[in-house]
């Protein structure tokens, strides 16, 4: 008898029949003898309904009354997916997060886990009864209930993973598992049976947006292990922990973020301080950046570019033709035209010929190269949209198909 | 400095053109120097779409998850009324019903209010701040959450504000207050400005749709004054309290109650307990019988002719034809085709020529009396369904308008 966590998110319960179909697969699991906690999203849009609902009150409401607001869209998941477990003849018991025992600091919006106290869920899961959580919220130190931002349902099954010591953890969503490229865009993409954590948390930041970041980063700072599957289709799944390094394999995949876009400032002066203005201007207004390249020119002048998420390029450029005044620069660039292709792979950085392989395998297919960045285990270069989705295709047969 | 409870029903925050609206109403009273507490019902037809979302799922959804699905509605108001006072730059406190200190008994879908902990309440009022409260909604001895039934909000108001102690209870709501007549029917009908306890829950029983009567009797178990009138017209309203026996006024309102069927059972044999035979069988139905008369005829034979809510009546006909069978009664006759016109007044029971007056003004226009039933103060007659309207105006000018 095994103690299972799964976590449904909204697409996967967006109707009532899906809810069915979500109960039975449950019930199923339970009736193999196994303890189950189930952590749910809120249904297919309610969030971004609720969202919407609030602006028509105000253009930018309260966080505190927003999270109050939001966390309602889970209680509804739970409610119904009780109703329907009962339905098929098994007691269930449903928790919205802040009696599940989730407490968080007092981030509203954003709020980080501090504590489970899983008392209670571990009560009824004694009981013989399947506990389903509501995803997403918690309780701050004032007794306020908190959401956990994006991805936070996936962040709440992990972390009552950890503090149930479950055997298993099961992330149910739309697709398969994680493919070693989109298997929209390269259809020789093929599923990827077991990921580490370092990969699965590059390929978050690269474009393939199966899971954030930080639902990952507490996997693997607690150490649980964790499978990616889908709802309505057979299968094994990914499953994410930790890797020995392996021999063989050496890139896992290739990914394509489309959602980038690139402000090269021309002629800065090339002073101490400067970039540190730039860059800093740009993180007051919680905007990040991803890559930078700077290019030293001749007379102390260097280009500076970097790239941004391209829903923050207008407001990134506003701030930097302030920052312009100040430094001195010549003008500036905002480009939208570019994508950002990745290669990732835990074993990389023992195989110093990657990179190499990379640049060669693009420039053979007259792919220009604009930037480029590097991490132990992640090589990106920024190129043109329009060779992105064939880059993709190129990057998979040179490194996955071989 | 006065404590003021507002309680705002669905239709009052139908949208968030409304729920803006209420907040500046809220606002105004807050600046005016008074503290003010503010329950809130779901929006507009949630708690019916959520019912429909739940039956979706299964026919009888089990109560206690039925309850904490419909709880999510009145939270969804407290969040948005919130965020509207808070732009106009009041601050503003939101409370679940749960986090309120309402605690109930175990009876989902109709609980009893057992106890008010208003201690975190009168925290956020003493620092300053407009507290909402969820209506209709509290939490069980086993922390699950409840719901109050139809109406509950009022009654959220009513106990809040015996157990706040408050100057002043406001029910607003889509009527200007409680009318000598329903207004639609009878052009001359008034605003009643102040009602007893007993008549405002005559009235609720009478066909007159202000408030559920379980507020109203909390009302006048803990002595609680409060007031009802439109949220968006101005106006003073209709004040509900403990009222000195009045020479002058008699009859206070006249009602009309269109949802009530008729039964009439022909020659049962009359022997002692077949009476309770047939309503108890009812009562097991949970079927509400309303006026009953019983005609004994020859041959140690009765008629018995009883009424129940119109919504009830196929059920309450399928019930008797059993009981028929082992009563030995000859016929089952429904009738759709009445209505139950009442007068109501406290001074009534002083007045004895009060019931002759009221069927001789029925007789004088030839409208028939079928049933009579009379309490202290209140007396109702079934009559044809095509002759309530006029029976009500007649009611009136007898003896309201005079």
């Amino acid at each position: 008898m095994a103690l299972i966590i799964q976590k449904y998110g909204g697409s996967s319960l967006e109707t009532p029949e899906k809810i069915k179909f979500v109960a039975e697969k449950v019930v199923k699991e339970k009736r193999k003898g196994n303890d189950i906690v189930v952590v749910v999203s809120a249904m297919g849009k309610t969030t971004d309904n609720l969202i919407k609902l609030a602006r028509e009150i105000t253009p930018f409401p309260p966080e505190r009354e927003l999270d109050l607001l939001l966390s309602t869209g889970e209680v509804v998941s739970v409610a119904l997916l009780c109703m329907a477990i009962e339905n098929l003849g098994q007691e269930a018991e449903g928790f919205p997060g802040y009696f599940a025992g989730i407490k968080t600091d007092s981030f509203h919006t954003k709020a980080k886990i501090q504590e489970i106290q899983p008392a209670r869920v571990k009560e009824e899961i004694e009981k013989g009864k399947i506990v389903v959580v509501a995803g997403f919220q918690g309780l701050s130190p004032e007794n306020a209930i908190t959401t956990l931002g994006r991805g936070g349902s996936d962040l709440t099954a992990i972390a009552l993973s950890a503090a149930l010591k479950a055997d298993r953890c099961e992330i149910y969503t739309d697709v398969e598992g994680v493919f070693t490229a989109d298997p929209k865009k390269v259809p020789n993409a093929r599923l990827i049976p077991v990921l580490s954590y370092e990969e699965m948390l590059e390929m978050a930041s690269s474009g393939a947006k199966i899971m954030q970041s930080r639902a990952v980063e507490f996997a693997k700072k607690y150490n649980v292990v964790f499978v990616v599957k889908s709802t309505f289709k057979e299968g094994e799944g990914t499953m994410v922990k930790e890797v020995d390094l392996k021999e063989g394999v050496v890139v896992s995949s290739v990914s394509l973020d489309e959602e980038q876009a690139k402000i090269t400032i021309f002629r800065v002066p090339d002073r101490p301080g400067i970039a540190g203005k730039i860059f800093s201007a740009l993180g007051e207004a919680n905007i990040n950046v991803d890559m930078i390249v700077q290019n030293i020119g001749r007379d102390n002048y260097a280009d500076i570019s970097f790239t941004v998420n391209i829903s923050d390029l207008e407001k990134a450029v506003k701030i930097i033709e302030e920052v312009k005044k100040e430094i001195g620069a010549e003008k500036i660039i905002p480009d939208k035209d570019i994508v950002k292709v990745s290669i990732i792979g835990v074993g990389m950085m023992n195989q110093p010929g990657v990179a190499g392989r990379m640049f060669k395998a693009l420039a053979n297919e007259n792919i220009n190269i604009e930037m480029i960045s590097t991490s132990e285990i992640k090589i990106s270069c920024v190129i043109r949209r329009k060779d992105g989705e064939k880059a993709l295709r190129i990057l998979h047969r040179e490194f996955i198909e071989t």
